[in-house]
């Protein structure tokens, strides 16, 4: 099976860097075969990813917390719509392979913490700040689940997702 | 958007007629550049209809009760691991363009009337007999938000899907 | 532990019939020592038996698909604002000990299937038309989970609630 | 209404302390007339204060990732089962109108994320040491919904919860 990559990280509150890193984190997975797993939304990281997926010709998934298509971006090949608020983050953690993490505040920090807890490798792109950067480079919990990875850059974060998502 | 087309019925209680027919459907669903959407499972209609849209090229969905892959069907391009149980049925009469019921029982049952409730166009396989077939041709319920259509084989079924998703 | 006994049907389109039957079981519910779960709206049945069992000086618990209070039930103990929807009908289903059928329509109908599924004890309200209505008094699906059981009035309903929840 | 508080923090890693504290708060929001909401299980912080809220004669509510009874508190008078894993994080979120956080690792991050975004009271127990610690006192978020505040007991913090939830 193809390696589903989930991306996640600010959304309408992200900036320039963040929706440049995303877009090309999104092109990287679909030029090498993944599927790209976000959060569904036009806004900020999930719809920079879907975008560059979508344009390198890969497949990209977005899991909404919606029941209708008003803030869908138009870049994903499969809109799955949850219904369910927040709690479609669980289910961006249980079925991805790997997360990259963007920057990110409180909801990103629900996604990561369900990735965790479901063991799934973590890699954090160190460039940018977000909610989650006090984690950066450690284990979230005295359990030492995963250590959350460091990347410095897009196309080392999805080298470092492939090589842990196969594993 | 390519037209996501959910199909539905038989789980572990499929018999080789249901399986035959959602093998029939997803093939199908895919020759015409729709995404099938199932519940995901390796068993019965879902796993056939995986089994049909993934050999013919195509891109296949399933959205799964459990939290882990141990009975996810290997057809799939898309596992989604909701964690959740049943209440992943609300996802597929939510996230589909239109719905084919392939038999079914009470699980397939909730499938329908969430994508009733949803509004979603309704087809059931006029051949197969399942819970479903007492609502076949009629109104679900007094609000009459869609009448269940009935279709008398694989092709027409997936000419009216993708006829009615495009509405 | 007191039991748990679910009362639904009609929501909006109840009509003074429902919601009569529906205050008497509730009423009756919390005299005899149970907690009413219900959809927790304030609307249909699910308001009248909350209100039935408040003035009874009984706990009324509901479980909602929004994610804020505005159309809760003011005689609710507690409201759960799940803001998951009609997903929101499994957990009616997995946490009842015996259900309570009063009228009904399709979103009724995945109430009744989740706890058919779950194999907890159905009774229907005979005197009230509603879409389960074809399933009175008989099996759902061909694996026979458990007979949808046939009342006369609320407290029969409730008695025989009351006897199936504890065994 | 009576408030509805939910006591979150850690399960089956909990310390003697945890219990203890977890126990006195479960008490303190009984005698006060409020509704204990928690995880639902036997273990850790959410048996312990489903222990104080019954032993005071209160109304303790359990939300359980579970479908089943076999790993719940007896001590609660409703176990909402919800057959939704970690997903039900969400739903304490929701439900409560305020928060007490005793210690608690990457489970316990989620329930005061979905409280947080939710713009809930929310109150970390200073003495004891989780995952949470790196808040106590301050926002979560760039966008600052509310701060963490700080209690020095268990008295303290339901005083606090009490009077933020009335709010």
């Amino acid at each position: 099976m193809r390696p589903l990559i989930a991306v996640v990280g600010h959304g309408k509150n992200a900036g320039p860097i963040h929706i440049k890193l995303a877009y090309e984190i999104g092109r990287s997975i679909a030029k090498k075969g993944g599927v790209l797993l976000c959060g569904g939304k036009a806004e900020g990281v999930m719809g920079a990813a879907a975008k560059g997926a979508s344009e390198q010709g890969g497949i990209a998934v977005g899991i909404l917390p919606e029941s209708d298509k008003s803030k869908t971006s138009k870049f994903l090949t499969v809109p799955i719509l949850t219904g369910m608020g927040f709690a479609r983050n669980q289910i961006l953690g249980f079925s991805c392979d790997a997360m990259i993490v963007v920057g990110g505040g409180v909801g990103t920090l629900t996604e990561v913490a369900y990735a965790y807890a479901c063991k799934k490798p973590i890699i954090y792109l160190k460039p940018v700040n977000g909610l989650l950067k006090q984690f950066s480079g450690k284990y979230m919990d005295e359990k030492k689940a995963v250590k959350i990875l460091e990347a410095n850059g897009p196309e080392e974060a999805v080298e470092m997702a492939f090589k842990l998502a196969n594993k």
